[in-house]
């Protein structure tokens, strides 16, 4: 058997001992795990872009990773903890993959399953698994860390408490198309200062491809339509499908969040010709 | 046998090749070893949030992990390396566990040291486990990274250098305590703003669950005491026992050090009523 | 069989989802693979400086290690990638190391190679080898992860595409050496504030030991030649060869760029006396 695979996503950031004291919990109860950080650097408390992150990347993994995700801003209330088996379908559809999440119910995982067949859920109650002493506001080391060692060392989903059917699934802004317009908004920034928005990559057609329009947090603002960056000079602004399949609004070699003041949750209006 | 642990704990930041190449010298020295990241986000040379932050980390982690930590402002000069075993407990005390250290020896160790049992100290002298060219400035990759690698291969303790019983164990400021009132400091404030001090959740008895009256930096400022900060609506002032098991002042869903200005250093008194 | 070593250098930072999509490609096709991040703190598209930490990271890990390293502004376009054999030797020149590198061929290599033997180039082509669906903007993910993958897990080198010659290797300012006169350049800042130049810490001389005069973008600065830092008091400017084996102006105990307004790309021109 291959080292088990455990993943990280949470809002410590890296300058403190939390991600540290969440992987010696995890390599004590699973001594061969490797752990693979998704990302620390979330915006604290910040649900929706953690669980914008968290569908991007679990897919990408191979089947039997567990993946520990705490945003948790209700840790040490009365919100659940549950762990969740996903089948996911690579790119090719080729091949299935159980994708194993620990995480808070708080909505976090519902982007990522929306995309994914919704296995088992169980609400993690088994104490047993757990730190021996539980804090009341740090359960990613003290609770869901270890759970998810003992999942990836063997222990089967059930153990750790009974199944549940109401997992929250939370909410986000869907796109919408009529005729050739197309109405979103930009979901995230990223580090290079694209903005992503939640428009898939298939809404634009041949419509789109000459008199393309596009309004952006109620200004129009003129984006040549390209395949990739280079196709254009520095300094162009350019609309086109990003690696996350969505459309996405860039400059070439500079930051469009930067240049023409793009900001997450800004609505995106697109229009044929 | 499990692939050996190995962290590293320094002030290096990620954007150069520092932290690169001492996990690649390590590696070429002991080919199977995981290496784990505690942080290289250490503000440059500050010994005492270092020591803070690898007394809050390394017990966590599982018995013969190997743990460097670079902070070393004296590289180059007099000070000596050492090589350091401890006898850590878990939570439960049910469990001794062995933690290996390699770091300069200015103090750095000395808050966890106190907190643990001192099994072994060797200063580290012996040139046929370092790198075969020693620079005068990197020492972590020269010297720490290849001894925490051979000792992690296997080699022991005492081949690195002799027995010594006289380790720097720095000072920190100790909290006091006289009937319900109890002084202390902020000793670190975290990612989320929240203000960590030296002060143990021990400390806060009943005298302290409806009269309490803080004083921080000599400014009196109103906390609602709770177990975890869901019990407060957000922006509430809370004062709580923290994941380090310390009292820490927090505002909910926000910075404390933000919202209220508190900083490392400054006094914290608490009364009772 | 030792699990394979796979490193990654990007300018990704580390706050969205794309370092985990290229950890999760490697990993669902190199399942054993140990994944060690180099930086992903690259300045975006900043090849020149991306091409220096890769110089100084890579020949420190062990020989069959496969370093991708992804600073792509030319993605999606005709540029090439390649994946490269290199041997470099370890400091004493007693060990020939097999470094393996696959990269967009866009004189990111270019430092890196001079220092080594170039053992075979080619063409990343093989289709075979690459993510079943692959974007037009992230060939990271898509191409050189997989590929990556793929030949730590024992695909031969040939297998990927065809070997070429016209490797491109890019251009970066060399120092200049006249009697006891050298001119360079600062080349890095490192985290500390340091400014690394690119001049040899070979080129300085006895004559340099005592008379030093040192002009930094055309400004008379004093710096007290050294060994290592600890050997002046806190802020004193210094002069010394650091860990690269370059020289290098410092601040004890601070920041050079910071206190003395040393930037990047400066000249540098030191005299004996």
């Amino acid at each position: 058997m291959n080292a088990p695979l455990i993943t990280l996503l949470t809002d410590f950031g890296v300058e403190d001992a939390y991600v540290a004291q969440m992987k010696g919990q995890i390599l004590a109860i699973c001594p061969t795990a490797r752990v693979i950080d998704i990302t620390h650097a979330i915006p604290p408390q910040d649900i929706a872009y953690a669980g914008l992150v968290l569908a991007q990347a679990v897919p990408h993994f191979p089947s039997e990773t567990v993946h520990v995700a705490v945003i948790d801003p209700g840790v040490g209330t009365q919100r659940r903890i549950i762990a969740v088996e996903l089948a996911t379908r690579t790119e090719a559809a080729a091949e299935v993959r159980r994708q194993r999440l620990v995480l808070p119910d708080n909505g976090l995982i519902g982007r990522l399953a929306s995309q994914a067949e919704v296995v088992a859920v169980c609400e993690v109650s088994e104490s047993g698994y757990w730190r021996s002493r539980v804090s009341s506001t740090f359960h990613g080391r003290d609770i869901m860390g270890p759970v998810a060692a003992h999942w990836a060392s063997g222990t089967p989903l059930d153990a750790f408490g009974p199944r549940i059917d109401d997992m929250l699934r939370g909410a986000w802004p869907q796109p919408s198309i009529r005729g050739a317009t197309i109405a979103g908004e930009i979901i995230a920034i990223d580090h290079f200062g694209n903005a992503i928005t939640n428009i898939p990559g298939s809404y634009l057609t041949a419509a789109h491809a000459h008199n393309l329009e596009v309004i952006v947090g109620g200004r129009r603002v003129q984006f040549h339509p390209v395949r990739t960056y280079g196709q254009q000079p520095p300094g162009a602004s350019v609309i086109l499908t990003g690696s996350h399949e969505l459309v996405e609004l860039a400059i070439v070699g500079g930051s469009a969040a930067g240049h023409l003041g793009l900001k997450r949750g800004e609505s995106v209006c697109i229009a044929g010709g």
